[in-house]
């Protein structure tokens, strides 16, 4: 016997259940699971998410719409809400967070809709974020990455009457590598209402915004 | 010298800003610290809500509304905004989630909502929440409460459209005491779009869901 | 000197001891060592089961039954016990989780029994387990692995009479990584009488499946 | 608003489905909590097993069994099960491990059986264990109790052909302090086929030889 | 024998060599230790500094300045430095702060110097910081305490030119109990140039700070 | 059933095999316990060590020499061994570590040495280490008992030839609370020959001694 | 669409504020980035400090000046501020810690300051310190880089009189591995007064150096 | 400036203070250090033993006595010391423990003395460790290198009069990554007397045995 994965049993109705649609955690499948993954995707004509899909595998399926910064793919051409737009920013603290704020976007436009990135705003250089203050305050949801010392999310939700998810980014080196101290200054934070994800998942933040603007 | 706390400096327009008004951390505070703070709220005329409040710290202060489960207290009459009622549910797991569950309703009250509890749905007996998920598939936003390991987040997270806003309890023993195991497995829920607060924020959780119904 | 590592005491007794036949770590093993063991084991005509062997030490042993998936290698040619059939299952909640769930797999088919496979049967999409739930009710033990938030267990316990083992699963990313918080959910299983292995350790969770079930 | 724990909604079903009877962690419920369920259990005329309930709070309730040793409470009066007697074992390194070896063999008692108990096996002094060896090697599960760095659970396994089902106790100070190095030790185990719970779980372990040896 | 802890060797020419008066951390010391330290001080005519002294051990020291926020003693009569005034602030984010901060002020104290407090700039309401910040440019030293995330020693460093000295304090529940969040994110902190001291060390940070205006 | 934790198999022949007496545990065990052990103590003849024996409880046992500081109990009286004395020393770094240095000399005193107690050698004030150190370099075993940062390991264990056992003391607040820091502080010294123990097991380190000088 | 990182809002006024000049962590940036950091830079006549820079991206910024041994880059001429010089030190305790102290050292060169290096000063061989200590007790502030247990911090803060900033190393293996003994060691230091940035984190400590000597 | 780590400050004086010659560790030096060291060693005619020294890097050296397995170079020829064979044994638990056990044998040949292997007596196969039980009675010191959980340490410390000294090492996978789980199960062994170096110290080991026997 060799081992044999079997046939593969997705979730293709959770967007009806649950109004996200199925996405695909790529690191760690075998590019022959992904591939049969894309097929049943391709013959059931749906739209189909790809995060943490490294470039090297990435280059085997020429029909994936990928994004080298943000490691995700997108299968399908995702149907346009215009109608959302405007609802959502994203918000970041510097460049190296810019991976995990694309993600998120990239996740919203699969969903439909457009957000902007507001980057480079972190804390130790207080009137980037003062500048744009009165832009952010128009948000619902701001989707907040930051890595480091996360001291953004606290601010931020100071700031703007709209949800804060915070997303710890895994930038930093010594006590903040991975964005462990990120994260738990997301959970710690003095401003009430921020709520978090998991370290560098920019799909989940979206996912949630999106079902904050009750567009699932 | 002997050390002056010296004047506190509240930060009364944050409902202005943020949508959220001010709530008291009442662990750590001494009496005279929290009297000083009530003294305030009265002269201002404005609602305070007080966290994490010993009771026989709470007897001293006859004119707070205390709550003896949740360990929180209200001072003045909140206003009722009964067109958010309907829209947020607290869901726990099981009983010992109680006390946290019950700070995320007071805060609720404090902001002018009614939210009802769903109690005793745990997974291990699943019939219990399945028996309420055509219930739950009604709410906008679902504070979910769970100690031991907190796989109600995500199975709840697979049943609903709305938002699920996790709140880890510290309830458990050994590897699961304190609410570390439930935090993280909400972090790392495999249920897109989830989000979470730190262990035991009830009132966090509320103010989350507070901004998710717009009505900040 | 140079480092002598002298001769290989092995414990080829553990069968007639313990049920459960000797196994070997591969990893941090040198291919010398290994090419020791190998021929040990052919002059005594034993069966052996070799665990996390690198794809790239297995290829210099020609003679071994190499599964890539799990990484295992089977030397000799295991008895069938027919009888044991139909008593063990193996569920996974996703396809990361393969690797692990065919490591228990080969393993049992190195004892003896054949175990079938119920994969991607993740709480997300709970209607997954529930259409195969009444199979699983059939089996004496079940091998449950999962990573991430690890919510498969728990589900799981709740719905079957026989005993879950439950094998973690080194699949995640940020504080999932490593398969940390599917161990701890395991543990803090509110279901009763779900056991647990350390991360990974599909091998083990056979051995003890083997002896549940009365054939070692 | 107060509080209002409302109804509480018990899993009553759970022998039927899983072959354990329900049982409830008294630890950080209230009296007026444990009294109503104990009023429901009174009702349907059901045994009931409380774990890790408080000497102060069960003097409350005159008509359980209390045991102060291992803090359980049993309700009502078992069905004995003399059968199933003689296929489990409960082993403890030392007499401080005794509180959680009691659970065990409490818990075993409500299911039906009755469990003979072999204290202070550490391994330290091996002569101890060597001594039983022959004896334990006639069980199928063996319950296997320790703190400290939890050598007995390897050592016990290379000996029995039973199923070795390691309960961690929180016993020993420094490093081992809470019971942790004890569970890793036990995760890590050399030897094969070691299976573990939580720290402290006895009630949980219990409940897996019970399903071992099939008389759920 | 019974322990005979001996005489105590105090080191009594610190502040010659370093520039700092020898302080006690009375915390584990019986109130013999304790007694014996003061007459060697009386003998020697030397200010003595106390930390974390309980407040039932202090009542039988009444020649001590007992300050119960900080639970500090100062034994004699500290010589003022008034040319070493204006040079160093204490600043923090909440009341429940003020322990922390006041160890430092009366350390300060003890040295010769009177450091203002700002106290309530907490981030999460920025125009409380903003309203100070001018006056906090003009000192060489800020000492920051702020326990849950943190937050402010990157905001403040990111407004001033003086040295920020952070000392994490331990105020927070969840993740942040104990100060370990509030520690790492001023390691981590984005803005350059801040120092730590350990959780709750505001004796060392008050050192720290008298090194720094060179007045050892 | 009442839990009945039945006779206690005690390793009397320990000191036969391995040099070095039993002793036993007292923290979590019960009077009962304890005085069933002391009662075959004395039916046996022997001298027995308790250590972690609570004041309260040590009342209850008049005929045990007890010692309050180290929190030590002795029963019968020790063999001196005089030609032991003058090979180990006990050095501490402060007076808060003395609990622990004096469980170490108690432990010596029962094997049958009188240990030399070397306190207040801190490193912070490097002469009070430096007067003794020719002394130091006497003894063939020094036992170092530090708590905070355990800075003392490494520098002594620089300083003289004989083994230097590092003992870790719970001592200090914030990160070094517990001793974790001082522990691997010892673990990771840059002074080759460091050997170290549990936090405050001052007992092991006794033993470790006593085997070295052979005298077991 | 694919991410655009759009334009990079740099905080260039940062030296005005805070006195101490922009740096770039140049680890997790693309050479895109750094490429347009460094044009505007150019375009700006500003210098520019970049860490982490690995040599291989380094070789494509032929103007940079770079140093492989701390990973660092200079882009523009510093100015030379020779009042500043003898006033800071930089000391590490064996030859692995020089890529840090190395990163201290160029960061003062960008301020405009030479720092001298004192390396090889580590505590197992305590001669090499006490050679040195009278040169180091004229400097204003010791940058002090040690890995393994760090106790160098301690030892070296109590023989001088400047103030001592730690940086942890991430030297050591085992328990030291990554730094983090060094680390705790460094926040816990039994002599008063020492500060500690993160782990390997040169910059940081040079920061704070020059804004000890008020040069910012 | 580029970073001139200048000269090497090396404490040849060691062997006359402490009784242990300097050793390096190699693992972050780069070849030109290692060159320079080697080169004063040869102008000083010493010996010099060199740790975690990456076989890509001993090749240029070729007049080391380089020893893959362990990963230790000899430079020059130790002098033999006879008289101190058969006092110490190395012995490990399995073949993946070889490269510690070898480098302290290394170590020891440095030393002067030829220390005996006792391998593969893990105690899974309790059989293996007791047929060589009476040969490990007659050393004075026992060097036990154990991964996974570490049971060898306590089996092994209850069966001889030897000093244990215990050397966790990086073996195993999941909870037992690193080394970590033997590490605290040596720190919390029930058995009296055990003492513990770092995570893969085998140098740490043998300098420990070295003093033991009084050979230093």
């Amino acid at each position: 016997m060799t081992s044999d994965p079997g046939d593969i049993r997705f979730d293709w109705q959770r967007r009806a259940r649950t109004g996200i649609p199925e996405a695909v955690l790529a690191e760690g499948k075998s590019p022959d699971q992904l591939a049969r993954i894309l097929a049943e995707a391709r013959a059931r004509r749906t739209v189909l998410f790809l995060t943490r899909l490294p470039p090297e595998i990435a280059t085997g399926f020429p029909d994936l719409d990928y994004d080298p910064i943000s490691r995700t793919g997108i299968f399908g051409i995702p149907t346009r809400r215009p109608e959302t737009d405007g609802k959502i920013a994203v918000v970041c603290a510097g460049s190296s967070d810019l991976p995990v704020a694309a993600e998120a976007r990239r996740a919203l436009q699969v969903f439909g809709t457009d957000a902007p990135l507001y980057a480079d705003v972190g804390v130790a250089g207080l009137w980037r974020l003062m500048e744009v203050a009165d832009e952010l305050r128009q948000f619902r949801v701001l989707i907040a990455v930051a890595g480091m010392e996360g001291a953004l999310f606290s601010v931020l939700a100071g700031l703007v009457p709209g949800l804060v998810i915070a997303v710890p980014s895994p930038v930093g080196y010594g006590v903040s590598a991975g964005g462990q101290v990120a994260l738990t200054a997301a959970l710690a934070s003095c401003a009430p209402g921020v709520v978090t994800t998991n370290i560098g998942n920019g799909f989940g933040a979206a996912a949630a915004a999106w079902k904050v603007i009750g567009a699932g």
